[in-house]
């Protein structure tokens, strides 16, 4: 049980650094991508939304600092594969960049949030507090409908689009899931009501055939949580007139 | 005199107007160099600075709402020089992003204080609040001084590109200054004590020859005013380790 515990903690510190992480890169692409707006307005919109990200970012790396982790050790590890997700989904156009903020933040956010459930009250708070979408939702699905409204061929397109980045989110959260042992496993305790022996054989992170075995289950358990997210994802697509 | 009061009515909202857009661009330009950050730690430094630059921006034009002006439209006029003084000082490292974060913005701030002085109260207020080089003053310095120590033959180079910067900042300025009248009579009336002709003609911008002569006006105003920012300007200068 105290086990357990120890474990659960590294895994909270890995969900804080990652998130930190998550916020701090969301915030830059969000700014960059404010080079594509059309209008002095959308720049401001988006400079507003980029803004919002900082904030989450300041508050979780104090959160990091509070609880004595240097904060950068704890945002380092995830740097890699979320560098590798912004890489294979940068925006070509304005709607694209839309759609990624709002869908690919959004399916990001959710399950990041599944993982808070299985972390302490502090903990749940301030994730949840983080990943709150302050104004996205209505400002992005307003943007992308009034241009399918225009130019109806962009539905399909922006469809497709938003397949990819959910695509590529799964591809990396695996990835996450694979380095960081900790972190599956507070994720497959959400799944599973006891710890598999692979889980406990990819925390010592020794023998070869154990860890891929282990990887097998990080892939199965964040399937699953994908799968779970799928309720909010649609209504996200939906809100902005694409299909799933 | 009911005259005078219109005219720094016009002056303020351009005032209100390029300092948003210079905050905005400010926000971009200070997020899109982070790229240029060496650690993880100024990365999140840098971040640090944008967001204030956005706060500023937000309540820029938050004001200009308030004062019943569409804020996108008194921004517009200054987004060819801003952009302009941009690209014409995009840095090439990290040190020179640094440098120009400092210098760059504190000159214009300085300048923009200069201008606010001449306004109402309340516009003053503002301004010299979002003028706050919160922090900034600290972390550059200390990044630049080291950098020095490290390697003395970057004191030159980094001083080179200070004075590009101001004379980059300079030319600008004029260039704003030639094409918003009213900004320019603004501008002129804290230098002389009376309005010259040629910035009444400026103001109506109907025949050439006033127009270039009021120009000259314009140039030489700002220029003084340039002149009178030397002191607070060389002490950042030192405050880096940086000569004039």
């Amino acid at each position: 049980m105290s086990g357990d515990f120890a474990e659960a903690g590294r895994g909270v510190i890995d969900l804080l650094g990652l998130l930190a992480y998550a916020r701090l890169v969301a915030f830059f692409r969000l700014a960059g991508d404010a080079e594509l707006a059309p209008t002095l307005a959308s720049k401001g919109a988006l400079a507003d939304l980029a803004a919002a990200e900082h904030a989450n970012y300041r508050r979780l790396h104090d959160r990091l600092a509070e609880l004595d982790v240097q904060p950068e050790s704890a945002m380092e590890p995830f740097s890699v594969p979320l560098d590798a997700w912004h890489a294979r989904t940068e925006p070509q156009s304005w709607l694209e960049s839309l759609v990624k903020a709002y869908v690919g933040d959004g399916i990001a956010g959710d399950f990041y949030g599944k993982i808070a459930d299985l972390c302490d009250e502090q903990t749940q708070e301030l994730v949840r507090d983080t990943l709150v979408e302050s104004g996205r939702a209505e400002f992005v699905a307003s943007q992308v409908r009034s241009a399918i409204a225009e130019d109806p061929a962009l539905a399909g397109r922006l469809s497709l689009w938003a397949r990819r980045l959910v695509g590529e989110a799964l591809s990396q959260a695996q990835s996450v899931a694979s380095r960081r042992p900790e972190l599956a496993a507070l994720l497959g305790s959400g799944v599973r009501s006891v710890a598999s022996e692979a889980d406990t054989h990819a925390a010592d992170g020794t023998e070869d055939a154990d860890v891929s075995e282990a990887q097998a289950a990080d892939l199965a358990t964040v399937s699953r949580i994908f799968a779970d997210l799928t309720e909010s994802h649609t209504a996200r697509l939906e809100a902005m007139g694409l299909s799933t």
